[in-house]
């Protein structure tokens, strides 16, 4: 049985999310299929141009927090970026384009640790160019493709599923069409696949 | 030691909370403050003049569902009430007025049962009576005092110190100064409060 990580690089909670659902997953025998998609055009749709967590401040500040107390929980490094939120754009092309590839979840996890362990630039090719080779790939042919037309309608596609779907925020999850929105739901959406299991 | 319950009765996230705060927190010795609060206000500062889960459709019909599943799984009934949010001013004086009474967990619990388990509606003053009644109290002189110049200053005031530590949605959970939101960080601010607990 599967469950869709649907996420933002951009997305904050989605950090310690995309670096504890493998072990998580495993230990229910669930396969996680990695889902990028862009929260911008979504977000546009209510009427927001930039984060909620900028535009509505104190929750924003409190989101920091809450994210420390999260990620301190699993040992997880954090340091505040300089810029948030980052544009993702082109890590999600790559992860979209060669979403059947092997090293894509260690790729996803790196561009995460760079963005909010190491305070790296994503929106910078070279930045994501370091990603592909820290994760064992030659970065050249991969960021080719990663700028093709194929590849922008790529993730242009997913994210009109997203949206299809009901997806609203990052990360959220789909066991079927079942849709759970949050790390703090990832728990209870492993049980419910547990729990509804067929396939 | 206390833990700081701070809620708006129109909040549906507040409902589950409010039913399952006191056991948890009695297993580890600590007291409930309860605290209401109008949410209103803080959310006409956010540029809201309605629930964020009415202004953001696909937002609102999610948090239905999520809420549907938490109430199942501690098997408290919940009926989506016809009109959301419902004005929770009379109750919320009443709660801040007579706050040292020991009859007010139990009435605020009737509240939430009447908005969220019966459909009734909390703004009118015979739903409310009937709130406390149930808790065998005579309602003729409380909700004389409650609607006071004196009760609606002291929910005034309690508004206003929301808003000054840092609080922007309900459920919150205040441990000293150290501020939790939502129903699902209630075990993580339960747990704040053990390994920091100094008197």
């Amino acid at each position: 049985m599967k469950i869709e990580f649907w996420f933002d690089f951009a997305s904050t909670y989605s950090y310690p999310c995309a670096m504890r659902i493998e072990s998580l997953a495993e230990k229910s025998n669930l396969e996680v299929v990695w889902r990028p998609f862009l929260l911008g055009p979504i977000f546009n749709k209510q009427g927001w141009n930039d984060s909620p967590f900028n535009i509505y401040k104190v929750k924003g500040e409190y989101m920091w927090k809450d994210l420390q107390r999260i990620c301190n929980d699993i040992d997880l490094p954090l340091k505040r970026p300089d810029k948030f939120p980052q544009n993702g754009l082109l890590a999600a092309r790559i992860a979209v384009t060669f979403a059947n590839e092997p090293w894509i979840p260690s790729f996803i996890k790196s561009v995460f640790s760079a963005n909010f362990e190491h305070n790296e630039n994503i929106t910078s090719p070279s930045v994501i160019s370091d990603c592909l080779t820290l994760v064992g790939e030659n970065p050249e042919d991969i960021m080719k493709e990663a700028n093709s037309d194929i590849a922008k309608e790529l993730l242009r596609q997913q994210t009109d599923e997203a949206l299809t779907r009901g997806i609203f925020g990052s990360p959220s999850f789909l066991v079927d069409e079942e849709l759970f929105w949050g790390d703090d739901r990832l728990e209870r959406a492993i049980k419910w696949a547990n729990d509804n299991r067929s396939h």
